[in-house]
């Protein structure tokens, strides 16, 4: 391979010739060989180019930029938002905390595709925009990376996670309604219980999604506050007055997205506590997922040995072994994703709970985990809804079935005769393996005719 | 010991005669001897206590309880919550995971107190109240337990957690307005860095409880929706008509908080996703309140050998063989307390998960997990409030040196002389053991007049 | 109430005056209002008690403590091991992380009871014993508490928890011979798969426990390292020659354990790595409990509208409005303990990651979270093993209707006719309701005759 | 692009034309968007390459399959080692969680790529190898996956984990040694102790990553025994007699580790404790590496305002606005993955607690975690070691200056004056900002020429 000699503030560096990025990039690629390489999510490379835009504009609003800079630093923004650039971010997640050589990496390949875009090679000539003094200005790894990670995180919750956990509720919430007559057993402790329909059923999880959704939506506020103009520990030191309200415009114009400064740029640079607070919503959303995913396999269970009340899509054969054999292998998906995000919750609480004074330095590990759980949730939600819940279907001979063999029909004989006598009527039938009727009327508790009217399991939900 | 024989459905019981529980507290208290007895949180048995009477209350006025058995059962109530009966609840935590023998345990205390206060015997004569048919009436474990816990976890919050926490915010704020004009070095990844002032760096603590205030408090109306009216399943069986909406105002009218009926009770039985919400804000709380403790031991170490910028409150001899040693005592009590609401957190949403169909049988673990972390957290700030926060005094001198002697004051020459510049008097002045006027001088990057405008720590905050 | 003055290096305390605890006691009392007084483990105090004692022969084996004070302070270990002394220790877990101020309890306590035994009121004379340069004699908080945790965190793995796992170990093993004959339909993915025995699967549960209490007992040697002989930072300042060694076998001989001292006293003060490691076994047992517990649930749900291959035991009335209800609440106790095992691993792998330099200041909340699951487990064990696991039985009619109607039993064809045959006649039967004889038959795949003899689910297990 | 149809026992799907599998592997492909395309780690892919040729030779051994298939399944499974086919295999973790799926993509390969290698086209001709019945003869989804996990996870503990913990344990070990007499301040609860050496204080590093090799050692045998032999339950169905011992031989074999069959197949499929297990010890040393890597950036902080007793190595700019600024980045991206092995081993737990009955199906979430954490640990102390913790070096002057500075050496004086009137003498030089041995004087506790003789920080080490 062949390389170039680039500088920093610590000397010389040499560089594979063929890429943009220079000095401190290449060092931290060699410091740094800590699992698969290029690991840094592309999500947050992307927030630095809308925030680089961003602060290029407001530079140069305030006149500490030129235009011509201005220009030049957009447009290598944009070909990395167009995803032109994907191969010039070789860093890794396990780096410094503050993501200090990716803010770097970033500037590194703006000054050096600038160059290139004006006409020279790499190296050549004069740097027409110098890294930490145009790319970089008003700036520091430690506001930028932060102002990154929550355009990342909140772009990805507004745009993938909550458009499949509503996809997925719209499908139950639709799904409840349909089968809202479908009366069948309900069942508590796993055991048999008084019954309910199967639309009813449903709903609770629609419902379980509302309230995730509506969780998750407010903790979006506190994610569009945004560090940039809080420099190196809060203080703005070298930002022009009113850059960090007139940047935050520029990303919100950018990223389409709501963002504003955040009030206190201390809080913003040495907690996460936003990263925590929404992912704390993601944590509440898989909590209620897993319950979902689960009590449709429990439901679907069998065909022949198990609950077997609904029906869901047949997508892969379920066995290399047991022919014939279909799974419910999109819950089995789906329940993963939510002990995957249980333990993101907790590497990102920790990692929010150690930052040193001015600088939490757990940032890429933090980002890394809120985009994997945000998105995981979000994808597996569709991929649920399509190939499970939308296919859900009743079994309509085994429900029926069920009910009328269960003896927690009987319930409904409490107002009518007593809790005590109800189950003196119950437990019989359970032991001599009879019917709630048979045994209601052989004990004189009931009349035949009573019984008939009384205990309907369609009056029951 | 003297016993008395109690039944229920399953047959005879030995209870303790002096005792009013009765057969089904007494299987439980004896099938379940794990961890210390009575461990069942006081505040579930104390929401036990408002629901059961706001049921008597609201059975009465629709007609299917009469005014004398309201009144009985209102008034054993209100002695459990004068906590006249505290030692009538024995049962323990890890017992069934819906808590129907904690909800007997109340039935079977005020059947039996109601017989004792008309004058009876325990046992003797017919019995005044029912358990199951009076105590009970128009309500199931499964919607009670959920009822008492959320009764018991809002109390919490509102009466203790949030009151503690503003308390140490109001300090935490006063003090940053206090302090706002002492200069001192800035330390990002624990290393020197540009200064700011000490309230600036407390002002990021009060944004983080500002913050986290927010968060608990909008995770309040999903805990104030109350499952009780849905009985066995979230049907509302044996329910009365508008019971769900009537029994929630009369527990809001006794207790002063505003409860209301849940709109789907399928999800308030069959998940905790609102326990699960509200200790996720809890959580955030204790990753702040973390960092906050965290920064103010470090600011505080020493006396000699430390940073030592703080001087905090010396409350006890610190240590059995140095003499004459003081800790930050305060600061570690937090910090334990905060790793516990981080563990709490992943036993409720582990619980929370777990619920099968109809109904989440992790209740009572849940509950005593919550309740720990709200008491923990509001008794821990007011703690750190008191014996700590509020004592907070600057080390002025030493305040002084290390600013005086920081390199890190040379970012304010950036804008000056450019990045690079600046890095090498910086470099130099740490390798030589100098001062930063001294190199910049040196290299002839700065006179000696310019260094002194340019490179003010008290312009750069 | 009466109060007597105490002194401490900080000054005059007002004390109760029937207590044995003094100045520093009552600051920790009055400095720590979190959670519920007296919380702190009383098995930590018996650690305490058990270590102070063995200090006091060591300290006179070694010249540096007379006989006379040896058997004083000995007397009163004696007594707080007998729990005469219960009620002079009143201080909370949330107190200094090094649990400072238990020590001084521990030496206050000695001190006064001392005193009183010398025939003086508390206070009275002069002290025959002095707290710290007596009762901690060669001792530090540091090196104390942590030996303490250590005894109390052995003898409780040893004494309740493995005897209560392998109670119930042994219990399963039986169970697993005795029903090793009984031919079930197996399942996975909660679906249809092919048979094997109950005693093959209660087998695998016996297993999971045998490699639980293998990891378990293997962390038991860390565990036997004890701090003591450390002293302040690890050094062993201010302790003679040999002390450590000589102090832990008293310690083995006064509590029967083969307690040893650690190698290494540095890393025995400022980490607790022997606590995450028995604890990540208690948790590893945790995992397997949830799984042998769910599963019970699961094999016996019903009775009529689940599984229902099993039957356990009917401990309690199951509902309070359901009559005739039973409920599997020893799975629910113990899958509660599960998720609460888990939450404490991470409170006490999180306390155990902080540490600062010379010493760990999580000590007091790591040992209470540790001595927590180490009971919770031993004693769910028990209970699970007295009122369920022996109990369990096999429904045979309910085993021998799923088995015979199962369609997976056609995976004993694939040797014979090939896997995408066996899966024709399994889809086959599925779509039509069929047996697999009836397919297998009309397709032309396999005879009646060799059908009978190719597919039994006796030859299959 | 251009496609080809392919069949299983669902049905036709189209497959991309050039690529080696088939229906199953497309099917789940298309099933499954969720995160990145080809996530299932290709260690598990190695694994199956291992297990398919063990099975292929055992298989002929025992006279089931032939030679000629023999070696052309063994033929795959070397290109599959050799990394040729790692573009074949486009699952993601987040599919089935038997990872059913995986292993028919690998069966598929194996199929399709022998009838390639056979000098057919893919599909042409009879199929050469079976998938099912050849490629997966004697085998499940159900045993080869986890037989695959503990390929993966044994081989990266052994290669990656374990030879990196090594590494850095040497150099702390070393440094130890080296370092063994700088007597420098201790700190307990961040504040000035009594002194020790830094090479007692790194010998507290090196004790603790000790103690986790061990710990971590101790779980290889459960992880060395593989489920291979259990087929579709664990009952061993449709593989012949002792395959299960003499395909571990293989395994053995092939991948020079030493593998065994697990002696009860049922827990092997059913459970994943072993994975818990180990993953239990990785967790312990991310814990023991928080704390070294924490401390050391707290000793190397500064360089003017911090503790500056250690310097770390320089190794990348540290700041993008600061000039001058080195970090211990190091520390950071190790504690980066402390947090994130932290929360693994609870994703993993959760996943490990869930399975149902024959089958836990959180299986890929498991390998992929426990893959990422052994990875992370063993690169991320190479890294560690190589670029902070071999170039340590003492702050001689530093550590001289805080050394004689401190307060703490009083402790020295408690054996001669007692611990009061040492108390005494600290706290007046705290107040009066004097040394100890003018206090000693003044108060006439102690000579001066007994001070220099008693207290001497080289003789309390």
């Amino acid at each position: 391979m062949k390389y170039r000699i680039e500088h920093d503030t610590l000397g010389e560096v040499k560089v594979p010739a063929d890429k943009y990025w220079g000095a401190q990039t290449e060092r931290s690629r060699n410091n740094f060989k800590i699992g698969p390489s290029a690991s840094m999510p592309k999500e947050v490379i992307e927030g630095f180019a809308y925030l680089k835009k961003a602060a290029a504009y407001a530079n140069c609003d305030l006149g500490v930029l030129s235009a011509e800079k201005r220009d030049a630093i957009a447009q290598v923004c944009d070909e990395i938002l167009a995803g032109d650039l994907d191969d010039q971010f070789p860093l890794v997640i396990w780096q410094t905390g503050s993501g200090t050589q990716t803010n770097m990496n970033v500037n590194e390949v703006i000054a050096n595709r600038a160059q290139v875009l004006a006409g020279f090679q790499i190296g050549e000539g004069e740097q027409k925009i110098k890294t930490n003094d145009d790319a970089n200005k008003s700036q520091s790894s430690n506001d930028t990376f932060p102002t990154a990670m929550h355009i990342a995180a909140y772009k990805a919750v507004v745009e993938i996670t909550i458009p499949g956990i509503e996809k997925l509720r719209d499908t139950l919430d639709a799904k409840s309604k349909e089968l809202k007559n479908i009366v069948k057993i309900g069942r508590t402790h796993l055991m048999d219980a008084t019954p309910l329909t199967l639309g009813q059923e449903l709903s609770g999880y629609a419902a379980q999604l509302d309230y995730g959704l509506k969780a998750l939506k407010s903790t979006l506020p506190h994610l569009s506050e945004i560090a940039l103009g809080g420099t190196a520990v809060g203080t703005g030191l070298n930002a022009p007055l009113d850059y960090d309200v007139k940047v935050a415009n520029y990303i919100a114009l950018f990223t389409g997205h709501p963002f504003i400064t955040a009030p206190n740029k201390f809080e913003a640079l040495a907690s996460h506590d936003a990263m925590v607070e929404a992912h704390g919503a993601l944590k509440q959303l898989a909590v209620s997922l897993n319950k979902i995913a689960n009590d449709i396999r429990l439901l679907a269970s069998g065909p022949r040995s198990g609950i077997g009340e609904i029906l869901i899509p047949e997508n892969e054969p379920g066995s290399s072994i047991m022919p014939g054999k279909v799974n419910p292998t999109q819950c089995e998906a789906l329940t993963m994703v939510c002990a995957q995000v249980l333990g993101n919750d907790i590497a990102i609480s920790i990692g929010g709970m150690q930052g040193h004074l001015e600088l939490n330095v757990f940032k890429p590990m933090i980002a890394a985990n809120f985009l994997q759980s945000a998105r995981l949730i979000g994808e597996a939600c569709i991929s649920f809804d399509e190939h499970c819940a939308q296919g859900i279907q009743p079994n309509q001979k085994r429900i029926k079935e069920l009910l009328d063999n269960s003896l927690m029909l009987v319930t409904a004989l409490n107002t009518k005769i007593g809790y005590y006598k109800a189950a003196e009527i119950a437990q019989n039938a359970h032991k001599n393996g009879t019917t709630l009727k048979e045994e209601a009327v052989r004990l004189g508790y009931v009349s035949p005719e009573d019984f008939e009217v009384w205990v309907k399991p369609e009056d029951m939900v």
